[in-house]
This record gives structure tokens, C-alpha cells and sequence, in this order.
């Protein structure tokens, strides 16, 4: 059985040791998340339209992260003809799919510490629990 | 036996489906996700010292992130004197509490999500594995 401490102290001393800094932010935005969720479980690639759908996005915003995840080579993007009509196909790289897993793995570090957290929560009175108002 | 669709249709059907509106934008930016972490673990309330070396912030940086996560009343932040010196506490509420435990949970959905993804990728050829260089 763990003591519990109450001296603040000893939480701070392990320095940033909630830092997370494997939650790479060109990964971490939530659009972009969204996206390589997405072309993780279509590795031979998802057109445009159905990333759109797939990730609730509009046009715009889709390009600009698209843009983003290109130019970090975690995807590739590249036209092609459907009959006479233009198509984008976004495919995730190896590249991209080994830096999303890393990036999966500290994100269950993150949810592994908070719920361990929230769990543990041990009650000490009402200083804790203010409500806002 | 779940039948293998080739037909990326089928995937973009489901509007939306990898869209995470839970993931509160307040909350999952990487420095407020790994301060509402530290306090969830400590709910008697860090002193910003503590924080700061907790999350690995500049003192700019943490002041701006716990002015945004108090105006979301997910924080409460309070100053104390020890003896003669000032403190800042800050401390989750219950309803920031309340709100971290939903975005966990969502979160838990992203990582059961792209880890099946991930896990189940069918090897179809080259097409998916291009590296970007």
C-alpha cells in the first residue's frame, strides 16, 4: 500500500513528468487526429469527398490540414482522373504511420495517467470539489 | 466473420465517423491537457511553481493556458500568502472534472479507433507503404 502524501512537493519533483512531449502538435490538432485516424484504416488512401464526410470538415479547412500533414511527409497527396473528373487521393506514408503510433502510444500514456488519477482521487474535504458557482 | 469491403464508399458512408466532436479544443490543447492531468491527480490544488515544473511551461505560457481553463471554469485559481511570500493555487473544479472524464472517454475512443485500424491494416501492395523519400 502506497502512502498518501500530502506534501505538494513531492508531485513537482518529477519534472515534466505531465509534459507529454511525444503529443507531437502537427499530429495532436484535432482535425489532423481525425485525419490520420482515417487514412490509418484506409491505407490504400480515401478521396478528398470522403475525408471530407469521414471527418465532418469543410473544403477549406480540409486542404489547409491536408497542407499541414503533406508538408510534414505524413501523407501524400495526388490527383488522378476518374474518367474526365479530377479526384485527390490522400494515402497515409510508412513515415506517417510510424510517427501516428508513436504518437498513440504517449496518447494512452495520457489517458492511463488521468484515469489512474481520477481513480485515486482521494477525498479530502471540500477543496477539491468547489463547483464554479 | 466481418466481410472485407473494398469499396471505399462503405468507410465515408458514416458521416463523420472519425470526427471526435468530443475532443473539446479547450481542453485538448497539449499544455491545458497536461495541466488538467496534473490537477486531476492532485485535487487538494498544485501552486504554480509546481505546475510549471510539472508540465514543462515557461511562466508566460502557463499564466495564458490557466487564464483559459479559468474562464472555462474548468480551474479555480487562488492567491494565498505563505508567510510573507504570494501563492497561486490552482485547483480543478467539478465541473472541469466532470469535463475531463468526457474528453478522456473520447479520447479512449481515438486510441481504440487507430490502434484497430492500425492492427487490421490489410496489406494491399505498395500503395499504402510509399515512404516520402
Amino acid at each position: 500500500m502506497k502512502m498518501a502524501s500530502r506534501n505538494k512537493s513531492t508531485a513537482a519533483a518529477t519534472s515534466g513528468r505531465f509534459a507529454y512531449a511525444g503529443l507531437d502538435r502537427v499530429i495532436h490538432e484535432r482535425a489532423r487526429l481525425s485525419l490520420l485516424t482515417s487514412l490509418i484504416a484506409n491505407p490504400s488512401g480515401l478521396l478528398f469527398g470522403e475525408l471530407k464526410q469521414l471527418c465532418a470538415l469543410t473544403d477549406g479547412n480540409l486542404s489547409r490540414h491536408l497542407q499541414v500533414l503533406q508538408e510534414a511527409e505524413l501523407i501524400t497527396v495526388s490527383k488522378s482522373f476518374d474518367r474526365i473528373r479530377p479526384q485527390t487521393i490522400c494515402r497515409i506514408t510508412s513515415f506517417g504511420r510510424e510517427r501516428f503510433l508513436a504518437y498513440l502510444s504517449e496518447l494512452e500514456n495520457v489517458v492511463r495517467d488521468a484515469a489512474a488519477a481520477a481513480a485515486s482521487e482521494p477525498v479530502r474535504g471540500t477543496i477539491g470539489k468547489l463547483a464554479p458557482a
